[in-house]
């Protein structure tokens, strides 16, 4: 329900990239984009009510026996927002119960805000419809983007980055009623993590952000045992009520498609050019570190690293992962201090996790919170990340399609687009679309931030960075411009059709600093 | 400087435990003690200014050259709260060297707020003369205790439990400016912990409130490794500066005298008949969990309790431990899943926290906070404390001498006495002065919360617990009513004469829901 007093959208501005984005999003005030490390907070971090020991059983037992009973004591009623974390991503069993109760309950106008949602979760699309959720403040992969794309969402859709979304939380721009944490392995108290149990899926650092600030907090399990429950990724000490079900999630679709090794030829190009250009250019080291991600590109790009470090005899200090089996299979060979794990890609990552003691929770406070005493994505040497679309002033998407679709979600790119060097590893084009383009359709991430474009038929460095264009000039390797890698998409694809779309917003991306980025259209 | 704006204390009125308590402190409101669990908070959390990374370096070096640079970086000025831990113990090397920067620099009535201070802080007691520093806010273990004692304290002193002191940061009762945390390892970005290093002292989790919500905060190491220190204890993301140092503290004065097993056959004789009260009560039990503290009777308790689950084929689920030599050995023999630890209290100690997964970083905040949704305090089936004083109701001193004199620390004993069962192993008298009185010298902890006094000359239970009287009943064990034993005492050794104190008040007491509990007279 959109009154007169919650506008979906209203006061729209030009940003400082040139944008025009909405200042009114569902009916609160929101900051334009200002242009990077240039909004400055003046604000204090949200202060959630104080609770008191008094108010909680002294021998530590939270638990309610099931969801419905939980989520009425909790309060759920109208216009609330409820939070649940993607760390079993497509084998999410809560979420979807979650809302079938509030649709049960007749609660209405509730704003999901989800650390991600995925296919699983096309079962709300009734509720979207009918008005038990007015809006997802997350990101959408699949058919919830879809959903949105067509304009059927009632309230405006947010994306944030997994940092942004840790600092609208610690902000106080979004204040979490009642959060609903999933978890493998949890105690009466509350105590939770990820490692252990029958759905052990990694880690829960996605929820941090909630157990610290929410004013109700959930732990869900089908695994209670003795206090303590160790380790204790989640704190009791911030849990209000433990619900123990029979299946909490499927952990083994926390496994991607993408975590995969590709087979492609043009994408194994892709990776081995990538791996050449940071050897060419000094970026690995005895010591250094890297953020490789999970597509299969990118995995094929940290065996070559993998290769450069075992041929001399290096090490790396750290990999940021979500892990699998490949950085697993480093850190026991021993080329690699620590892995930081922000997510989890595979059982054997799990497996790793739970046994060696190099892998280290990480959580988007720690690694990716832009409103902190700095974080640790400024400090990685090397990311590589993918995009679906990147302009001639290296400006990149990775939210919509070329047709205007908003089918992916942010995850931490934006927040690592601070690494010291930042590489695109992309096709030219995909379907014979090219990838390089005059405007990206969504700005995601500003082209300042974004080092290296590599291609199978060429690598572009930002003209900014006349480090790496020095280092590399006598390398052999096949550097372009930009400009001149566009214009080789065209000659073999032709110039693109820019996708139709209507001027109705649907949806706007946030920058890391919680500023609007961009607004993404109706597709028509 | 206490000027007319900032009375050292005013206001004073009867709390609901029957003692005169001002309800003005150091020129701030306070409330009165209410009762256990009476006094509900209605307020929202310290909220501190929101930070960015746009202010912090992107490489994460946060270094400065020295400890003068970095207060004066931080702001260092009058009037300011300046924080600093106890995990060093005796061989604090750092909060003197703070004060005699302050000095120089010529600033002025400071609060010195550190979680606890120790002889080796003697050194302060000019500055505390001259009004560089006006008051302390913690434990005072020894000198500075007789110094405040003797009403020379410019300020009034306020003493709080462990977790009364995350309690008071957390809730904004006390505001951090400058927070320094000694860390025997640390990276340039401020991840911090205590077991590695030519320093490690064990855990930094006295400082963990401190790095949350002071506005600076201040790591200073002389073991600066490469990102990332883990573990970190301390997170980076709330650091503003590191300090590298030549020796950072002494760990080997981390051992207390009192962490020997006693050899006093009347201590050993309170020490088993502890343990075979325990036992008679069925408080032990396969899956049973303690906390004995460090004391020499203690420390013999623990052995017996170890010794039962040796005889028994039982296992502790944990203890809530400073580790030492005892409880690890227990660790390694398979008697106990985990060691909950809050403080080291020997090398051994601080080896094991290093190598034995079993062991696990507690806080204040887990273990103590009275302001969370629980503590894991309360959930602890036999506590043992050591008490100054107890009277006839059960109430008891652990600040207080006899003879008025304030050279003790409250510690997490308030804190712990929210366990399933509080034993207090005492004395029946120390010096030829009774230990058990019609009144204490000052409360520390209300009676309903003390369950057994366990003395040479036979056990008193609280009558509230008709349960423990119940089930050792047929024991054999010596129970007795308290006033027999107070008797007994008086029989031995005469009715003691009450200390004599001025009115003056020189300190308060805080109960651990920030309340006030009671105040310290100056000894004449």
């Amino acid at each position: 329900m959109i009154d007169d007093k919650m506008k979906k959208y209203d006061k729209i501005v030009k940003n400082a990239a040139g944008r025009e984005v909405p200042t009114i999003i569902n009916g609160e005030e929101h900051i334009p984009y200002q242009g990077v490390g240039k909004y400055k907070p003046t604000g204090k971090k949200y202060a959630p009510p104080i609770p008191t020991c008094a108010d909680y059983p002294a021998d530590g037992n939270k638990t309610v026996s099931n969801l419905k009973e939980v989520l009425i004591k909790a309060g759920l009623k109208d216009g609330m927002t409820i939070s649940t974390h993607h760390h079993f991503r497509n084998g999410d069993l809560i979420a979807n119960q979650i809302f079938d109760i509030a649709k049960e309950l007749g609660v209405k106008d509730l704003r999901w805000y989800p650390s991600a949602s995925f296919p699983c979760h096309e079962h709300l699309i009734p509720y979207l419809e009918d008005g038990t959720i007015n809006r997802i403040e997350g990101s959408m992969n699949g058919p919830l983007g879809k959903f949105a794309s067509e304009g059927k969402m009632k309230g405006l859709g947010v994306l944030r980055s997994h940092g942004g979304r840790y600092q609208a939380v610690q902000d106080g721009e979004v204040v979490i009623d009642i959060a609903v944490i999933a978890a493998p392995t949890a105690d009466a108290f509350g105590n939770a993590n990820g490692v252990d149990g029958p759905a052990a899926c990694g880690l829960l650092g996605f929820a941090l952000a909630d157990s610290q600030y929410a004013h109700k907090v959930i732990v869900v399990t089908d695994n209670l045992v003795p206090f303590p429950a160790i380790p204790w990724q989640i704190h009791g000490n911030y849990v209000d009520y433990v619900v123990k079900v029979d299946k909490v999630g499927l952990p083994e679709k926390i496994i991607s498609g993408t975590t995969k090794i590709t087979k492609s030829p043009d994408r194994l190009l892709i990776a081995e050019m990538t791996a050449k250009f940071c050897d060419a250019a000094g970026l690995i080291y005895d010591g250094f570190s890297y953020q490789a991600g999970a597509g299969g590109t990118a995995l094929s790009i940290g065996n070559y690293f993998g290769d450069i470090l075992r041929e001399r005899g290096w090490k790396a200090r750290f990999i940021r992962a979500g892990s699998n089996k490949y950085p697993v299979q480093m850190l026991e060979e021993g080329l690699v201090d620590y892995i930081l794990d922000g997510q989890t890609f595979d059982l054997e990552g799990v497996r790793s996790m739970r046994e060696n003691p190099g892998h280290v929770n990480t959580s988007p406070f720690t690694s990716y919170n832009y409103h902190s005493k700095g974080n640790f994505a400024s400090m990685i040497d090397i990311v590589v990340l993918g995009a679906t679309e990147v302009d001639v002033n290296f400006n990149a998407n990775v939210v919509t399609h070329s047709d205007g679709y908003l089918l992916h979600g942010i995850g931490g790119w934006q927040n690592c687009l601070f690494a010291k060097t930042v590489i695109l590893p992309i096709p030219l084009f995909r379907d014979r679309m090219p990838v390089i383009l005059d405007k990206v359709t969504t700005l995601c991430g500003p082209g300042e931030l974004i080092d290296v474009i590599v291609t199978e038929r060429g690598i572009a460095i930002n003209p900014k960075r006349t480090d790496l264009l020095e280092k590399v000039k006598d390398s052999g390797l096949p550097i372009r411009t930009i400009e001149e890698l566009k214009e080789e998409a065209e000659r073999i694809c032709g110039v693109p059709e820019k996708p139709v779309l209507s001027d109705e917003i649907i949806a706007v991306i946030k920058w890391v600093d919680g500023t609007v980025i961009d607004s993404v259209r109706r597709v028509i």
